[in-house]
């Protein structure tokens, strides 16, 4: 059980991890120049918990120590209980979500480890929003998709914001970098037996819910809203398809029309 | 065509609409208690433009003046042209989109009429969010909804911020307040011919896309994350219709999944 260990000053070293969290996301004392992993909140911090990210402690307040004791109980790192205003002053603004977890950044799979295992995937392209990132892995989340891949471009789905949009999904849904982008990153797909399936909004892409998706295993590629996908991943994918839109190009957020793509492919199984 | 107006001071009382525009969403001294309509950018200006809110004037610098010289044609009130400084003073913040319209609010359509010309509506209630209301109104514009009708506890689609989350499209889809929520309501929606369907997590609902929407008037009717839809408008609909989620409740956003259903009944017409 993660113990709890009482602080009233918020300038006590123990509550580093948590300093300043609006400028944390950016440290470059930390390895790769990029901060901890935070989570915010019950629901995020017990997907933090659950996930293999290696827990270094908590903040909150004494009621969430309570609301969390059965995610607790095989954690072996501190619970900084404090009140709400210390809370406050050594994060930099008001937490009305009462807790706080750290964790380390470790990467845990490489792109072929993760095609091996999965069925759907969604690979991202200039994907640089950091609220699309984590919308894309909370529908990902919900909707089936087995991995993210992302290409190039992309924002860091374990920048803090993105943790946030994604209520903690980007802990759920495993990630990896493509390598090689465009070229060996495509074969590689093929290799793993995927149908690389460009969402696209070009008037003879497929209609999307009649693309034929079923059976197959299904690589998503998704581009960003303003330039869209390169030209050459669009010419290295197997088949574009499209949403049926009465408004053309640039009409759906991106996250939401990779939402729609996942339910059609869940929906084709 | 717009008269082109130079201002060069910011205090001048022609900038009275765009003035401290955090604030100006809310103004007491207007009907309703409401504020102005405000249009932000090239693209929601244009949208502005083109609906059937009288234009009172525009604000922006000198090159947006020319971009928007085919929409501005039949346009009679003044375009106050300023630089970004003299704009950034005015309206309270540095305004990286160079134009801002304002027009004054009317209502167009009563629910009723809406109804008569509509195939697909999206009824929605307890939408109190305004970014999820402007989401809604960009996904209802792109996946084919005819009209949406407002039910109780609903943020306003006007508001500054649900107009930019809509990019406009709070100008282009007509929507109404529905009176008498639930039972007088749905009479009307059914003496329309629209069938109710309620979009709702339970685990009896039908899978939403074989839920056989085809050919009817539909009314799908979606509720807000938390709490959901009341027991009273789950009672008042005819079915009950739920996208297959790996996830449990609440996993996708609300304007995510009414997307995902637009699209859905889009596909099964």
């Amino acid at each position: 059980m993660a113990e709890l260990v009482e602080i009233i000053d918020p300038m006590d070293p123990r509550l580093d991890d948590f300093r300043d969290l609006t400028v944390a996301d950016r440290r470059p004392d930390r390895p790769g120049g990029r901060g901890l992993v935070i989570a915010e909140g019950v629901v995020v911090v017990q997907r933090l918990l659950a996930s293999p990210y290696p827990i270094r402690s908590l903040l909150g307040v004494r009621r969430r120590y309570h609301e969390l004791a059965g995610d607790l109980a095989d954690v072996a790192v501190p619970y900084y209980c404090a009140s709400a205003e210390v809370m406050a002053q050594a994060v930099g603004f008001h937490l009305n979500r009462g807790v706080l977890a750290t964790a380390d950044r470790v990467q845990f799979a490489d792109a072929g480890s993760l095609l091996a295992r999965s069925h759907t995937v969604a690979v991202l392209e200039g994907i640089g929003d950091h609220e699309n990132m984590g919308s894309i892995f909370r529908n990902a989340a919900a909707l089936g998709v087995d991995a993210v891949l992302l290409a190039e471009g992309c924002a860091d789905p374990l920048y803090r914001r993105s943790v946030r949009v994604s209520m903690g999904n980007v802990f759920k849904v495993p990630f990896a970098v493509l390598h090689g982008w465009v070229d060996d990153a495509c074969s590689m797909l093929h290799a793993h037996g995927f149908t690389i399936a460009a969402l696209s909004p070009a008037a003879d892409a497929m209609p999307l819910f009649t693309a034929g998706l079923a059976g197959a295993r299904v690589a998503l590629l998704l581009g960003s809203e303003g330039p869209g996908l390169t030209d050459q991943s669009i010419a290295a994918s197997d088949i574009r398809v499209q949403i049926p839109m009465a408004d053309g190009v640039d009409s759906l957020n991106v996250a939401t029309a990779g939402a729609i793509a996942f339910a059609a492919v869940a929906r084709q199984r």
